[in-house]
């Protein structure tokens, strides 16, 4: 199976439409707050470094004396996104001050790939940090690998890439392509590095994007070299130990795991690389382990967002269904990486799944779009501010304001997540990582193999292979309802597969089919009209029973977008203490200013504060009516509505508490 | 109104009986832990120099090097429990050897007093970490409040008081008084101390005990002084600080406190002191406060068990209704030290509360024997396990054992309270409160006003007073009836007033009453007969909803012991995923061995993993059976029977699962 990649795919309307025109200003407010916190500058080694000898010691106190470790790949991501979105507004009506506005930014990532390219080694070795610590006689490269730098090759060569697709220039391409080279000399064929394997994974996926698009097998077998040896420098690091293996993905050889554990956003992109290279080398056993993560995430350790990562502390995966709403990590970047995930998992895929070997259990097909429809509208997008410049790293399930009181939490208290979205973090990989994979969001949508089209995704949207045109009508997520129409060029595309979405309880298809693998068949004739009703229904969604965070609660969700409940639609209501009520059922509300879908009323109760209760009035006249416990009477509480929102739109009106979870009455 | 103390009542049978016998292995369990770490060693402090100098760079590694700071009041405590202890077995009939153990924990005691005065300075001063530290050159006596310097000394002083009481030995006790002198001087009349008041409290209320025992009013006027002034050096410590004011009881001047902040032992110690001179000096503002941090704690931030400090941070309180059960501190000794609050709150009260100033709601006279209640047979009892030999420190109202997982929990990661219990701790406070709390239980039993006597406690015993003799017979709380005997001598004493519990549902009492203040009052002939029957209802108790941890939940009790499910009685049921069905009702179950109360008995329902579930099934074949995430359906579960433990007994047959609150169906 190919999945038809973004450029072939245009997104011509609707929800993701909208988005992704969004991504305008997210582009150019990531640049404006990177370039005044000096990443961009640091680019500019050689200019950094006379900076530095000029001031001497009248140093600048705000700047940091020497890039941060993460900065390239901050840059690098930047101009990745940048460059898929200047590829899709190709195909969009422009004003004239967007026109002019794309052209800037395209210049900005030229002056950019120019300094990279003045600066860098002339073996090809750019890393501003480490080539001005070395200038500077303190770190040297390839000494440590907690310090990111095959992290930020990796970006660089997929930011690379992205250009020169984008624009066709290669200049950055042919600079990243002999760093590459030196890095398989380094550490492939004289093995001279003090380490063996990136501390934080990233290179992997990014040297089958090269070898891909090079058809040089050596970069093939880098990655497939890095895979292999993940697990062989394993040191007696004590498990209690933030930093540990575990987080460092260097516990085992990878063939060997079963869990995904560690540092989220690292195993996830790790698992990335090795599903490509179990792919291109046919590795079975591979690929069973790669089965085995997946299946180990998203039905142990995944939020009902697709968020991942259920503690700070490492950034961490915990153990099976430990998802704890209010200290949630789920950080934006790990649902990223998870939806990266998907999209290998399906072009990795074979139609008949489940025939290459009974070790491992192989996933439904769908489920991998399932997983990726989940974050595209939930973990992923709630980290990203509805006009696309506030951003949030973590992404929690519960907030409740009280606990941001310093007698519980946060410094060297107990920790709980930011509730106000920010422009820039000091750990800013966040932000274009949003800004690139929505602007790539056109590869997720189709795939075709030897006879079959495949749609993943609804929305609005056309593709165009020399083998058909497919184009997608549909206002989809605010109804079900998609007409397809396929125009066929090459008769061996016999059919399409239609995903029947997991959260889909009744669909409408006039036409014959045939379900499998979660997907519906429909033949194909020269010229095919599809109408495909998925409805959008709105559930009362239960967690596993040994989710314990989420016993007893649901959420409410309306097709594939989760809702929550947030404060500032009932200023009145401790939402933390509302009990639903499932059997009262609830019924689409108003699209709020910017939503884009609508909210959700709801019915339920409110459990009275004891002292507004008449009941346990034991002692007439005595002081009683403040006491904390009480018997149970269930039947102490007020009738009240609610109105949810969808859950990416949360704390766009201010902080406010929020929860997904909630009790059932 | 005044408390009859210990020793003019003798628990003469039943439940507290057991446990007071209990306490002779307690007293000697925690002798021979504190010995074996040098707590009593210590206490010879020229010994201790001597062999400093005599090992010199050879020092043992085991031993530390200086005395803790602690450990001066470790081994006070146990001295002074051991005296209650020797006092109140002089009533039972004891065997041989009890009665030469009895003799051999005196003589230690007699011992390790004659150190200390030896080792004491002319001055009075005495203790071991500073007196060592000095001789080393290192820190100097009076210059840290955080180094429980007058902490140690108040806890010395309780135990001299204990001890002289219990044998009439005032050797201890001289030696108390000089070091009082010493510090009156220092600290009140010279105010030459680099700091004005105690960092941990607990030196205030050992004041005011002194000046009742000598009758001189200066260690009472020396305890108003350190109340007058703490608050008054607040330093500029950010309120993130764990270390900040708060925690030092230092944030603002006590009469102007509203809530119960920081430290809670501290707190509560200190409360304790507020109270006493409150009551001594007549001073209704320093009530007032008294009474208002009263209100707070046990209306906003007690525990069902009457643990209190929601969070090991500090070991403190946090905010109102914040009563997180898995991470619950509820420490031991601030259960212990509620309790004794409770006693003093009863001591300053008089029968017709209210009536001394609107300005505060003054609690129904009722709850603080109540709230004694609660901790004694709960949040205090849990603290030490059936056999008087292990201890905790903290009480947790959940245990969940997958969470000590190392990729969840403990050092570097998240805090949950140990599961185990432990005969010593390196901060070992709590084991000797027990032991000092239990053995002189007699003291909160009975109260007299000049016309009222007053039974706050119900249980198997005997007081004797000049005006009158009460005897008490009941299996309390096996069951709730109770028959009172009165001999009145004086015929002032003309009623006496029963407390009807909170948890009481119906009471059975045949002779004419009044109901006020939480108490039924009889009128009393020269010798009366009272049968009185509480009942003792299996409740099931929720929460004020703001308590958001035990929304949705209940926790069973009966009568004034709380209940909690423990993994050890249902070895196949997830106790976190059960829900309980109030409506089904909870019968008495089996007495477990050793544990002297019944267990319950109770229904519910266990919601099935979806694995197990045939719910959700949209894709026969496909293999989406480890779902994480289903539409709810409220009926997939089974139904199963549970068997609940007393609280108190938890822990008692190794590390368990546990949860007081229970989610109801």
């Amino acid at each position: 199976m190919k999945n038809i990649a973004y450029d072939q795919v245009r997104i011509t309307g609707g929800f993701w439409k909208t988005k992704q025109e969004m991504l305008l200003n997210t582009s150019r407010s990531v640049y404006d707050r990177f370039a005044e916190t000096y990443r961009f500058e640091a680019e500019n080694v050689k200019g950094w470094l006379d900076r530095l000898l000029a001031e001497g010691s009248a140093a600048s106190t705000d700047r940091p004396r020497v890039p941060h470790i993460f900065w390239d790949s901050d840059v690098a991501k930047w101009i990745e996104g940048t460059a898929y979105l200047i590829k899709i507004a190709q195909a969009w009506d422009l004003t004239p001050d967007q026109q002019d506005e794309l052209l800037a930014l395209e210049q900005i990532c030229d002056d950019t790939i120019d300094t990279i390219c003045e600066n860098a080694d002339e073996n090809g070795y750019f890393n501003s940090h480490f080539q001005i610590t070395e200038a500077l006689g303190e770190a040297r490269r390839f000494t440590d690998r907690s310090q990111h730098e095959l992290y930020c090759a990796g970006h660089l060569i997929e930011a690379a890439l992205a250009y020169q697709k984008a624009t066709g220039k290669d200049k950055l391409l042919r600079q990243m392509i002999r760093y590459a080279d030196y890095i398989d000399r380094v550490f492939h064929i004289e093995n001279s590095a003090v380490f063996e394997t990136p501390g934080h994974p990233e290179l992997e996926l990014a040297l089958v994007k090269l070898a891909h698009f090079t058809e040089e097998e050596k970069y093939l077998d880098l990655a497939k070299w890095f895979i292999d040896h993940h697990g062989d420098s394993s040191k007696d690091i004590p498990p209690y130990d933030v930093f540990n293996n575990r987080y460092n993905q260097d516990e085992m050889p990878l063939r060997k795991r079963t869990t995904a554990d560690g540092h989220s956003v690292r195993a996830m992109y790790l698992l990335s690389g090795m599903i490509d290279v179990a792919a291109r080398y046919q590795d079975a056993s591979l690929m069973d382990a790669c089965r085995r993560l997946y299946d180990n995430v998203v039905n142990h350790r995944m939020y009902i967002t697709g968020g991942i990562g259920s503690t700070h502390i490492g950034e961490a995966f915990t153990i099976d269904y430990h998802l704890p709403s209010r200290t949630a990590y789920s950080e934006t970047c790990a649902a990223i990486a998870l939806a990266q995930v998907c999209g290998r998992m399906i072009g990795a895929s074979t139609a008949n799944t489940g025939e290459d070997g009974p070790a491992v259990s192989v996933p439904l097909l769908s489920s991998y779009a399932d997983t990726l429809e989940r974050t595209m509208y939930n973990g992923i997008l709630s980290g990203i501010s509805l006009d696309g410049t506030g951003f949030f790293y973590e992404n929690p399930l519960t907030i409740d304001l009280r606990f941001n009181d310093p007698n519980v939490s946060t410094k060297d208290k107990e920790y709980y997540p930011e509730t106000t979205r920010r422009k820039v973090f000091s750990c800013s990989c966040c932000p274009p990582n949003v800004l690139r994979f929505y602007a790539s969001l056109g590869d997720y949508l189709y795939s075709v193999d030897e006879d079959t089209l495949y749609v993943h995704q609804y929305m609005e949207s056309e593709a165009s292979l020399p083998s058909l045109k497919v184009c997608q009508k549909t206002d989809y997520p605010a109804s079900g309802r998609i007409n397809l129409t396929i125009r066929r060029e090459d008769p061996a595309i016999r059919r399409i597969a239609l995903r029947l979405p997991s959260w889909c309880e009744h669909f409408k298809l006039y036409l014959p089919y045939e379900q499998k693998n979660g997907y519906l068949y429909v033949d194909l004739s020269d010229e095919t009209t599809i109408e495909l009703d998925l409805g959008m229904p709105i559930r009362f969604v239960s967690a596993d029973p040994r989710v314990h965070d989420a016993l007893g609660k649901v959420a409410v969700s309306r097709g594939p977008v989760i809702y929550a409940l947030e404060g500032k639609d009932q200023p009145d209501i401790d939402i933390h203490r509302f009990l639903i009520d499932p059997s009262a059922g609830a019924s689409p509300g108003p699209v709020l200013s910017g939503f884009l879908l609508p909210s959700i009323e709801a019915e339920g109760v409110l459990p009275l504060p004891y002292e507004d209760s008449a009941a346990g009035d034991l002692f007439p006249g005595g002081d009683r009516d403040t006491e904390l416990y009480r018997s149970f009477d269930p039947s102490a509480f007020r009738k009240v509505r609610v109105r949810l929102i969808p859950y990416y739109a949360f704390a766009n009106r201010g902080s406010s508490d929020l929860t997904v979870w909630i009790r059932v009455k």
